[in-house]
């Protein structure tokens, strides 16, 4: 299935949604005309486990493509939020997970040429996360480094603590897209959290796939385009650590819950990779896409503060 | 004001109480008796603003010191729990923010021996906040250099972005003590997220200040011990960046919100700073104050996996 969060209508509340085709159906109403209780939120669906999205997709089943009265609208005359517009805690992100990009990183910045042995975890607030569409904001008197990072987004679906690489993926709810906005001047001795946390930092969407569509998330292309202009492509299966070895890597230390996000990392082609280095500046348009997810699309605008 | 979160019995909800003398006072419960809405959680606290902890002050004064029948138990026979069991977001850590500390990181850690210029933040998930007198977990299969720092916490009460250092005090719901226990083995490419943020390691604790109680946070002795022998005793004039200035600096790039919690930094005397080193093992004892705030204590215990 491929669930959304969205709004109906200007003034509305975000509301659960699975598409069917080019319909957006609202989940919780749909349980309703089936008189079977069903969430009106992603956090709420993963919270409900494996009945939830098996109740989900018995709905979906009997309706057969004709959705009961007030159900459903089209995917066309719906906003799109951010799947999990709220996070509960902030998103992992993982750095350096691509062979190629790791190359790139050293020429460029200040990492180590050599491979990482352990995954190396950063973490994006939920401030950052914006929905499809919306803007990335570009503050001149805080950076003259934006830079895009396009990666698969891992959302998990049940407690993991120390669990095996072999048991991680059942672990798994779905995927996403997500886009790892980070602007290179701002980390702190060498912290990232800064320089990939501040808000809108974390374009997210425009759907999650449920892991039963995706068995196996190692070999999904993914690319970038600013402008229309290719910036990155790759494939999830060049990944360093898989979605696999992330999720037990972190559980061995730090115990993953329902709901948390990790952005996979990104592959080479970002812009402080390139020569000469290019930056995100306002005006621009970022295009991200991972295969059988979906596509995002984010404007940069200005957003310096007035005396800057 | 301080303010708790506790529980009341074994089996208990948490209770948002406030101390008075020696006795815990159910502050929601002192609301009904009152007629006057008063929420039962820190955070539903820290929500309501200015008038919510108005009306609480009201009742007190009221009340005189004798309290509604029910209300009040006595603080000895309560149990306490993190003043915010479950913060919302991860917890903003600022490292190397003690100029001895930053000479003692940089002769031992791989840190640079320059002050830094900003203040360099980190973050842990909410999944390792403890309470008082909860246990610091070891797993000798991930690290073998557990460390200690103690650290006042700065609870944001108000949402602040782009706040002026003169504005940013205004934002502050009230202060209390947090250790950022550290497994110094388990940085990644510099990144401290996984090292600092492992289940357990945030313990948080007695309660939470009021901001009207310290008007100036940076006036405070702050001291740790490990089995009773005094590891670290400085005072928060000490910072590099007080309070407000990390206010105002983390405000520029990412809006903090009601209940964030900033982990101020920690002075010299941690264990990589120590000849020889020293670092944490199972059977010992954490005790940490902050002044005007409270002392926490922590045992350290084995939790290593059962193949380790």
């Amino acid at each position: 299935m491929k669930l959304v969060t969205y709004r109906a209508s200007v003034e509305g509340e975000a509301r659960l949604g699975v598409i069917a085709g080019d319909l957006c159906v609202d989940v919780a109403a749909l349980g309703a005309a089936f008189e079977v209780d069903l969430p009106d939120s992603m956090l709420g669906l993963i919270d409900a486990g494996r009945p939830g999205l098996e109740t989900l997709a018995d709905c979906l089943e009997e309706c057969d493509g004709r959705f009961p009265l007030g159900t459903a609208t089209a995917l066309a005359n719906v906003r799109l939020l951010a799947p999990i517009p709220r996070p509960r805690k902030n998103i992992f992100g993982i750095g350096l997970n691509y062979t190629e990009h790791v190359a790139e990183s050293a020429a460029t910045l200040d990492t180590n040429p050599d491979l990482p042995r352990e995954p190396v975890v950063f973490s994006k607030p939920p401030t950052a996360v914006i929905g499809p569409n919306e803007p990335i904001l570009h503050d001149r008197s805080m950076t003259k480094q934006l830079d895009w990072e396009v990666e698969l987004a891992a959302i998990i679906g049940t407690r993991a603590h120390r669990v095996s690489r072999d048991a991680a993926l059942a672990h798994v709810f779905g995927y996403s897209v997500m886009i790892d906005v980070s602007a290179r001047d701002n980390r702190r001795a060498g912290q990232w959290i800064f320089s990939k946390g501040m808000d809108s930092y974390a374009p997210f969407g425009p759907c999650i796939v449920t892991a039963d569509e995706i068995p196996d998330p190692q070999g999904l292309d993914l690319w970038l385009t600013v402008n229309g202009v290719e910036k990155q492509r790759s494939n999830t299966s060049k990944m360093l650590f898989k979605v696999n070895e992330l999720i037990a890597d972190i559980s061995r230390g730090i115990t993953l819950e329902p709901g948390d996000i990790i952005a996979t990392g990104t592959p080479e082609g970002v812009g402080a990779g390139r020569v000469p280095q290019e930056w995100l500046w306002p005006g621009d348009v970022v295009v991200a896409s991972v295969e059988g997810i979906g596509t995002i699309r984010h404007p940069v605008v200005d957003n310096s503060p007035a005396e800057a």
